[in-house]
């Protein structure tokens, strides 16, 4: 579908390896006072001073992490750097610069690549992030996408998977499976267009979900609210293989147990009656969907006042001792242990 | 060819992704004092305290950057560290820590995979650096690596590309070319094997070339060798992509010309016999061929007694001013304008 997209298109061996990268990354911006040096030479040079630095990194491959019949080429750049600083979230630390490396196959125009980079510059400038280096490449088939995210915090900032304690509340952000069941929209809407290229899909119905599958944002605003409302969570990860997946992390890292309950799911309406047309429970998509990139946390009870009534969290369960288990407590109040239903990159 | 040489095979989607993550990464210690913490959370966080810190990052792809069909995946492994940390020491800066992140296809058993991290452990030990984290998923076709390299340095050691000043003289350390013509033998014999598989080839003539391309090693002795010497080089690049394309960097960033002589380009005499046997100027291949991770740079002629003699050091030229361009002084005491004719990973 790229090829109809690119009436214009320009082989990128016209320009050689160094020149695309020049011309790759002529609109990245260097506002950060910790990068001493950004691209252009062997390595970046950074200066945290006080700071800790916090990395992260992660590999996106076409086929087996987007798929470009329906992923624009411009929402994958900005979700590629999202995914990423998300990681930088999930340590209560802020991110400050990202490498970004790319590898493309002969299929690729250059306005695809620019299209890529408007994205990846896009979310650089929403999340305030340098771009101080990368690798440009070929490849066989496809495209990769590697992305290394950098952050900066203060020692007593951070917060890792292991520090939650029996009697801690569990907390998310925003809502859950909405991103999942947008890709399920995505997918069918791929099969229609296969049977009958000139069907035009009305996708009103599904703004919210495609969007969330489609352009994920990562909560920068969580840093700064918990600091303004006084509250260090105890531990804290990210959303992306699914919040089963996640919650058992933060278990198995911290020796303790949790009770989830299914009734404080915080559920989208639309993600609701999505579900009911595609008959699928929504609390399995809830549970299991992932790539919702909302925070998850623990916190003191003695904190609860702080957050309660406050839009931007759900309280959606408590830990317990390890010997409990982790369950999941239905409305009809049975217990059933959670497993992790994750996207597992390996079966793809 | 990787299936032949493992007759025990384990499927890699048995083990899922968190488990092939602990059982590749077991082996990992940290040894670094900046690594607060490695692998196992949202991301790793790392204390620089006073010094810099230094980031670059490589995408390596089979069928672009390698071929399994001669390159055992160990050395790959090994390889794969050792051109990220020699862009690391090209700053003058000390490795620390890498990320690694690994995409494989199902043809790979998960006994391939752990050639590949035993290289890679090797490299880590052999260095001096912690893995810190990674990624590891599905590819659509072949074995895709990504390293990002962390180092750290003194502000003041800190070598750019860009601090080269006319009259300064041009070094280089080890020898050129022989990890190109090792490519060379490695192509040839393949085409050997590809006709009769029976053939035993009697590589012994090649050891040193074959060994330069398939495990070649990173001048960690350098850093320390001119602080002993008490030399700050004025500026400083490793060879990757061919001495001709690193010496135009040099100039273009510094803002200087450059002569080069071909009588003094270091070559081994095995380089020399085999350029021969394949009928190439070896004064092409030194200057084109890439792959050396030898570190060139550039000193104040008032430090050229503190390298005269060192076996560890060449000097191959000096450099002008800007206006009197960038040449190749031959043997005949003829002037040729150097061109970057490095290896384009785009041409592929």
């Amino acid at each position: 579908m790229i090829e109809d997209k690119n009436p214009q298109r320009t082989s990128l061996s016209d320009l050689g390896e160094f020149g695309l990268i020049k011309h790759l990354t002529k609109n990245f911006e260097i506002n950060q006072s910790s990068t001493l040096k950004g691209i252009g030479d062997d390595a970046a040079v950074l200066d945290f001073k006080d700071k800790k630095a916090v990395i992260s990194t992660d590999l996106l491959i076409e086929g087996v992490h987007f798929d470009l019949a329906y992923m624009p080429l411009k929402h994958l750049g900005y979700k590629s750097v999202v995914v990423n600083v998300s990681d930088i979230y999930a340590m209560n630390a802020k991110p400050t610069q990202i490498t970004v490396s790319v590898a493309v196959s002969n299929r690729f125009p250059l306005e695809a690549l620019e299209e890529l980079f408007d994205g990846i510059t896009l979310a650089a400038k929403e999340y305030n992030v340098d771009v101080i280096g990368g690798d440009t490449t070929s490849s066989q088939k496809g495209l990769i996408i590697s992305i290394t995210a950098i952050g900066e915090a203060d020692e007593a900032e951070l917060t890792y998977r292991n520090g939650a304690k029996s009697n801690d509340l569990l907390v998310v952000t925003g809502d859950l499976g909405a991103a999942y069941m947008g890709l399920q929209v995505l997918e069918r809407e791929k099969q229609v267009f296969q049977v009958n290229p000139n069907n035009q899909p009305d996708l009103d119905a599904y703004t919210y979900i495609i969007e969330r599958q489609l352009k994920p944002e990562a909560r920068k605003d969580i840093r700064t609210l918990l600091h303004a409302l006084e509250i260090k969570p105890t531990s804290m990860i990210d959303i992306s293989d699914g919040l089963s997946s996640e919650i058992i992390h933060l278990c198995k890292q911290s020796g303790i147990g949790c009770n989830l309950y299914e009734e404080k799911l915080p559920l989208d309406p639309q993600l609701i009656s999505v579900c009911e047309e595609f008959n699928i429970d929504s609390t399995t998509v809830a549970i299991n969907g992932g790539e919702d990139y909302e925070l998850l946390f623990t916190i003191s009870m003695n904190d609860f006042d702080k957050i309660k009534g406050n839009p931007n969290f759900t309280v959606i369960g408590h830990m317990v001792e390890e010997s409990e288990g982790i369950h999941l407590i239905t409305r009809a109040n049975t217990k059933i242990p959670l497993k992790a239903r994750g996207w597992n990159a390996l079966d793809n």
